[in-house]
């Protein structure tokens, strides 16, 4: 069975070295959080996953979901326990709102936890991980007697929540989307139609599932200027609040899918559901998008988590497993062979996905953190530039994470060889589960339009700008790092390369928008790739500081070894993506539509 | 349901207008090989495939194979009589010799129509393609005995084959196998382990299984030294050769794997099994890699098949699929939105599998070629270039293909945003079905090490340097092509760096082998790019003429328009390769194996 040991190491290592979690201290809400907090949360959240959700992780992909006649649905084996443990043991609370019974921590942990939870059980993972989503929606657009309706239960974890928004003949383009809205008479609606893809969509964990659904009410607009968010829970409330009478929203059908089985893909038929407009009539999609753009940060981070078990499986192997010799002899004279470890091929797979994770994961805290402090910050300069980089980042943390992740996931199974595609070792499973993330919450590619259609250029560029400002401060402060070579200079000739290809696509782009469609998810690619030189930058600084004051712990030159070999052998990709960037679009867009 | 249609214009491109495969009618067996004949074979080949194989493939994906308690194996639903028609039909004798009953057709017109066979059913095409290799291993050790006992059923395909190499504990590494053979004093051998992994093991298709194992005679030396090669059938023969009495060798259980469920990958168990000597005692992994050579291959075009069948079904969703509005203004404005293929990343995802598939399957057919001049030319010169080329290229054909096709599969998945995922549209099963093509046969890593370690030094660097003179020659003879620079460009350029990679390894190899370990891949698909870009450039030359003879077919434009996307778009690969290579084994060794 596949292993999985959180990496408390590095976690604290982020958390308390380099992002100092404990200056969150001085706002308010987060006055207790201190580095024993901190540390605890990690180790108990470590502790849960290690010993309760992993071991689930391939039960679940075995037997999936079953979904019987009536429209119930049965999750895995042991889902069901370990849920509600989860909820009484205060996970899904950590972070939420003390107001309606949230912990009140920082994002910065609960992405910590998250890491840790998805990595351990993707599937598993999405249940808490959308009710997340819900909560938020309703949160930004509930009115308060819905919030307090729903929110204590849903911040326990007693109920679930979901995200209705596709449907057969629609997904990003949400503009068509044709499930309608009819008021009732009662202050609510009639809500009818079929939405597709909707994870958690139902479950027997938990006592009600509370659906939010775009719909579109009789007569509004055409387009996306005509849709709608409401509350459709699958038992509505007795008037003390309890679930009582079933609501007309059913699962019509479980998806069968390539991966993610022990989570409920369920095609939902809504016959004249009982639904609450959140919010504004015609202005669901402004709420929607607030909770999109905290999925697509959860996303990343279920990319990282894949990559991350993904790797501590194919490292334990390729220590274990004796096969053939190294090219520059034995290494293990009294074996049959040498571990494969010796073998530079291995060594590369392996130091890329140890080298994307440890970037990807201090790329992925560095901006929850941001995010905390916008949240809380009085300083309004602050608060700005904390947005600036999540509108700018969020597109790079789901898009290239994923991205990435893909590649670094198959690559952890190949080092098993033909164990790899067997199923009972679990490597075909992160590569299978993983899979979703490219494409969820927004495919990679709509990622990558949305980052140099949108972002990019908001507000005059300010967001790149500041960026750059901040790596320029840093760099010059770093200058003297003679130790350092090789990740100052790798900085500085990403930083230019973004700037490059940023010029490119805002010149060429004007005059004709395909260039800069064209070069999306290459440019997608380098701002990963300059975002993560960033962070093993700022890494190589406090591991080198921590040498220097005599530290033993191998933990610090390892991380300077993982980090020259992102500088050296990752980032050459930046050439490569910026020539492609600078083909534009007519290459790609010459041939006739008919022809392909 | 998946659609397939083989590209049989694309195929008489190739085998007509650019390797003019007519020329090979001047060898003896080919003298009736014309124009007809090759289109005839093609035309029924994609008849058979499109209409037989390609429906079951999603059939066998869901179904897989069933073992029972007595240790036979059901295929899927279909398979057996899909099976019988094959050989009815004659394809599993296509390019067999006439000597036992096969048609004696050229390997290239095997491989031609190979491809539609693993592009509409991998999993189906693996039982005629596994038998294809123990024939090649019979023909090349067997005695006059053996062969007139096991070949003219297998060359009908009546009987099929199997390859019996891999152990629990060792794949990669041969010398480690434990199966052994003891002497049964009746000229025969007692075969006694367990072998897994073993492609098409046990089924229901065939009268009998030959199957080809390796194992160790008692006494035998240690390590590859003391491996011999023997035949082990299903059913001892009676005397009349007919299958009489079921040997002592059995399905022990169907491994459950991530892909090619329609194949019956089996634990086989022999038990005192009777089986008979191949050639000499000791010296069996002799024919086993004459057999695996040309299985390697045998994946290479696995991998194009996936990447083809994958990249047809992408292009009819992308035409069909409605979704948003192309970024210059609607292209469909009667409609609800425009068709997803308006979107330039989307149009990037097709054309780079696209310009892949089509340049693969020109070096596939090129290297094809040569192996058929190689085996019947007497010119001994030109026998040795062939033989050059094939030892320098197999293992490009089969790594390199197999990794570019497990890129394009899924980027062909994404177009399906995620209906990709979703089962029922069989996308995720060319993926996943492609997954195993980069592990067996040889692991791609050990492809790329064969290649810099043995390949390439083989004869002072030989292979390599005739080919550069062909390009050489090429470049020269077409150094007045203006009408396309680009891809004489691009050729110049790809053979310079892969020069200069040459360089680098062959210097630094020799002072450090990891460096030559620590740069195989990379150096591998810089390869596979450079041979690509030459397939490119022979094409566009093709194609060049025949538009400037005044064919209006749009064929030929839209070849040069994909030929240019590769020149601009894939080929700056080459520098980050070139620039990875040049970092050495340093970076990826610095680390102790026991901090990974």
């Amino acid at each position: 069975m596949p292993i999985y040991q959180a990496p408390t190491r590095d976690m604290k290592f982020l958390l308390h070295e380099v992002l100092d979690v404990e200056q969150l201290q001085k706002f308010e809400p987060f006055g207790e959080v201190d580095r024993d907090l901190v540390d605890a949360i990690i180790d108990e959240g470590a502790k849960f996953c290690e010993g309760v959700l992993a071991p689930l992780n391939i039960v679940g992909d075995h037997e999936g979901c079953t979904r019987h006649e009536d429209g119930s649905v049965t999750t895995p084996t042991g889902f069901k326990d370990a849920y509600k443990q989860m909820v009484e043991n205060g996970w899904v609370a950590l972070n939420k709102d003390p107001e309606y019974g949230g912990q009140g921590m920082p994002g910065l942990l609960a992405i910590t936890v998250g890491e840790m939870q998805t990595a351990s059980n993707m599937a598993f993972a999405m249940y808490p991980g959308l009710t997340g989503g819900a909560i938020k929606a309703i949160e930004v657009g509930g009115s308060p007697e819905q919030k307090q309706a729903y929110l204590p239960n849903m911040v326990s974890g007693e109920w679930t929540g979901t995200m209705n928004l596709t449907e057969p003949h629609c997904g990003t383009d949400l503009g068509m989307l044709k499930t309608k809205a009819v008021p009732n008479g009662k202050g609510g609606y009639k809500i009818s139609g079929q939405k597709i893809f909707i994870s958690a969509g139902e479950h027997d964990m938990a006592d009600n599932i509370i659906h939010l659904v775009l719909a579109r009410i009789e007569g509004a607009p055409e387009g996306t200027k005509g849709i709608s968010l409401f509350i459709v829970p699958k038992f509505k409330l007795n008037d003390d609040g309890t679930p009582g009478e079933r609501n007309t929203v059913v699962c019509g059908s479980i998806e069968e899918k390539m991966g993610i089985h022990g989570n409920s893909t369920c095609v939902m038929n809504f016959d004249e559901a009982e639904g609450y407009l959140i919010g504004e009539e015609n202005k669901g999609l402004r709420v929607m998008f607030v909770m999109m753009n905290e999925a697509r940060i959860g996303v990343g981070m279920q990319g990282l988590g894949q990559s991350d078990v993904a790797y501590q499986n194919a490292a334990a192997y390729a220590k274990d497993r004796l096969q053939g010799r190294a090219l520059t002899g034995p290494k293990n004279e009294d074996g049959p062979a040498d571990p494969i470890i010796v073998h530079p091929d291995v060594r590369r797979m392996l130091m890329e996905t140890r080298a994307f994770n440890e970037g990807a994961r201090a790329l992925l805290y560095w901006a929850a953190m941001h995010e905390d402090i916008e949240k809380h910050t009085k300083d309004e300069k602050l608060a700005e530039k904390c947005d600036d980089y999540l509108g700018l980042l969020t597109p790079v943390i789901k898009g290239y994470l994923t991205d990435m992740s893909m590649r670094t996931t198959i690559d952890c199974q190949q080092i098993f060889g033909g164990h790899g595609f067997i199923e009972e070792w679990g490597m075909s499973q992160f590569v299978r589960d993983n899979r979703i993330a490219l494409i969820y919450e927004g495919a990679n590619g709509i990622q990558a339009l949305d980052l140099v259609g949108r972002k990019l250029a908001r507000n005059g560029g300010r967001a790149l700008m500041t960026l750059n400002q901040e790596i320029d401060a840093f760099l010059k402060d770093n200058k003297d790092s003679e130790s350092l070579p090789e990740f100052m200079e790798g900085l500085t000739s990403a930083k230019t390369k973004l700037t490059e290809a940023t010029m490119w696509l805002m010149q060429n782009g004007m005059k004709d928008p395909n260039n800069a469609g064209a070069g999306s998810v290459d440019y997608m690619h380098m701002m990963g790739l300059a975002t993560l030189a960033y962070m093993w930058a700022k890494m190589a600084v406090v591991a080198q500081a921590k040498i220097d004051d005599g530290s033993n712990e191998d933990f610090y030159p390892n991380k300077l070894i993982t980090g020259r070999y992102f500088m050296l052998r990752m980032l050459p990709m930046m050439d490569a993506h910026l020539a492609k960037i600078k083909t534009g679009a007519e290459p790609m867009m010459a041939m006739e539509a008919a022809a392909f």
